[in-house]
């Protein structure tokens, strides 16, 4: 029978199946997934029994985006109480599998957590906890893009207050797909749309996994948003246009000073935003947030496959674009220092401007679990 | 038999075959070029026998970088002279063919211009002067990347002193393909790894036709140089890493304020070198300025099907990656303003700063032709 949530009631599926799904099956609970690497080609549902396949899934990108590998790294532990697997070893494995996006850590921290303190009541008990902890961070995370829709908009309408309609630039993909309800913000591109105020969304295509193009426009298509795609270099002849108010972006980690890791490719659009004097906006949970990192410098970036580069991905994938034996410089993420961030909008509200001390007043207000 | 120039010799071809080759053929003379949209997996010759297949080789990129676009439109006078077709409309087809490379222009004028001044002598000696005009154009730009080159790296180790050699980020593609000699950027680059003093060209893959990872790595590829490709998302952190000491691009069009067109992306670098205080050079000949386009809101930018965005070229091509109906914006060129451009090298010399009296004396002490 398959696990129901709350949430996929309350709220337009913009999939034909959910994103990510605990399910139980003849031979025990497993976790399934939407692939993301199919998409849009084809909506096909990945089944992970076991965390090694969970694994793989994250490290293929197969699930990816910072609130949703919370998500899937606390089902994880979940999944390998509920097999009878060593769950500390799970936990492990789950953690190291991706560096940067610190929602990963924190989600396994959540459901170990909640295991270790209910394995004094046996197996099934702890297993039936670590669960618990995984869907109550799954429902929190729905709940926290609502919030940061709503916060975000209002922003908007502050910042830019003329009644033509917001024209936004994002990049990468930061819709239903990386999180348990609308995602970051993508969602708030989404209420802006919804409340009439959404002039246009500019979408970063986003090498060289191309997120954008295969994802947000997709997202966007399927939720009749008026976008429209475009290499990530084409972004500064946005600027010197006059076609971008806003850029809106998720983060994957953001250090205790303010600086924000994301998808490589948003520092140059804040670069490009300051020296056009536009709103740079970041939009993520309080969960993204990692006070145990001081700053921009401390933040480790994952290094990927040269690969990804050289073999640029289409839908059937694997053609080689450059000479053979080319050396590809690969960094997934890139960091963005906090005097170039406009304003960070999180489930608690909006910090503006971004600063150590503002950092450390949203964590102590959030129900954020400091990890270390 | 095939026409023999006199820089064939005098330098190393990196390519099996010409770039752009004049060849008497039994039908008549053709114009030959090797297809850039087939490159790196196989040179392919394109024989073109008239101009209307030239201006659809030009259109579709198999022969494209300014300088080069110029001497292919004098050889497509010269072609159209040959075969004793219509040359005035012929001139007009090709100069209509790409609208922001200001060389393309000046190539068809160059030779349209010789076949008028000779038209009284009969057809035959008309279309001689087309072809004489086409070849010494061609000679002239390998004598001119030979001259850019070396005032080239006398800039760069005026502006970088240290003895660590340099290292060069670079945009599209600048090379031998481009041009009748070594290229423009990628000639500089040359010349410094030819004297020991470049430690490293970061190569951006320039989407979206890749001309960087699919041409420029190749011809690094050939001259062994130490060339490392990226996304050019990715020249962001190479800038936060301190691991640039100096952007090089070409130019497809100055005007007369020193605003720089250039292929899509080079303007994101000029901010960044600017933010981060690196040196942005722009390399190209003095064909390359348009005194009679004002300034950067005057130069008209090529918008590209959207489909070069939505289907990413590979090998074979024509993946689709965006979900369908989606639209794309697609200009090919971006505009640079003076104040972000360090210097540019032509083959007259250094300028530096870049001012529109410093153009203007350019245009005068060089053999440029002005047209208008």
């Amino acid at each position: 029978m398959a696990d129901q949530y709350a949430h996929d009631e309350a709220r337009d599926e913009p999939f034909r199946t959910p994103v990510i799904r605990w399910e139980e099956s003849p031979g025990g609970p497993v976790l399934t997934l939407l692939d993301q690497t199919r998409l849009p080609a084809e909506e096909v549902r990945l089944v992970c029994a076991d965390v090694p396949a969970l694994v793989r899934a994250i490290q293929t990108l197969a699930v990816r985006g910072a609130p949703l590998l919370g998500i899937a790294g606390a089902y994880g532990v979940a999944l390998a109480a509920a097999r009878g697997r060593d769950v500390e070893e799970a936990a492990v494995l789950l953690e190291r599998s991706r560096p940067t996006a610190v929602n990963l850590a924190y989600g396994v921290r959540l459901a170990a957590d909640a295991w270790r303190a209910a394995a004094g009541k046996g197996a099934e008990r702890a297993a039936g906890a670590a669960l618990t902890a995984a869907r109550e961070l799954h429902r929190r995370d729905a709940e926290a893009s609502s919030a940061m829709a709503g916060h975000g908009l209002a922003l908007l309408d502050e910042l830019l207050p003329g009644g033509g309609g917001h024209r936004i630039l994002t990049h990468c993909n930061t819709g239903a797909l990386v999180s348990g309800g609308e995602g970051t913000a993508f969602a708030v591109a989404l209420a802006a749309h919804r409340a009439g105020r959404l002039r246009g969304l500019w979408v970063d295509e986003t090498r060289p996994l191309l997120q954008g193009a295969r994802l947000t426009a997709y997202e966007a298509a399927r939720n009749g948003l008026p976008y429209t795609l475009l290499t990530d270099n084409a972004a500064g002849s946005l600027f010197t246009a006059g076609e971008v108010d806003a850029v809106l972006i998720g983060a994957d980690r953001i250090a205790a000073d303010g600086s924000v890791a994301n998808k490589v490719g948003s520092y140059p659009l804040a670069v490009l935003a300051k020296y056009h004097r536009v709103p740079f906006v970041v939009v993520a949970p309080t969960t993204t947030i990692d006070p145990g990192t001081a700053d921009g410098a401390s933040i480790v970036v994952e290094q990927r496959p040269g690969r990804e580069v050289t073999e640029p991905p289409g839908v059937g994938g694997g053609l080689v674009v450059a000479p053979p034996g080319t050396r590809a410089y690969n960094p997934a993420f890139d960091v963005t220092p906090p005097e170039l961030v406009t304003a960070i909008v999180t489930e608690e509200g909006v910090l503006s401007p971004v600063t150590g001390g503002g950092i450390a007043a949203l964590c102590a207000r959030s129900r954020q679990v400091t990890i270390s």
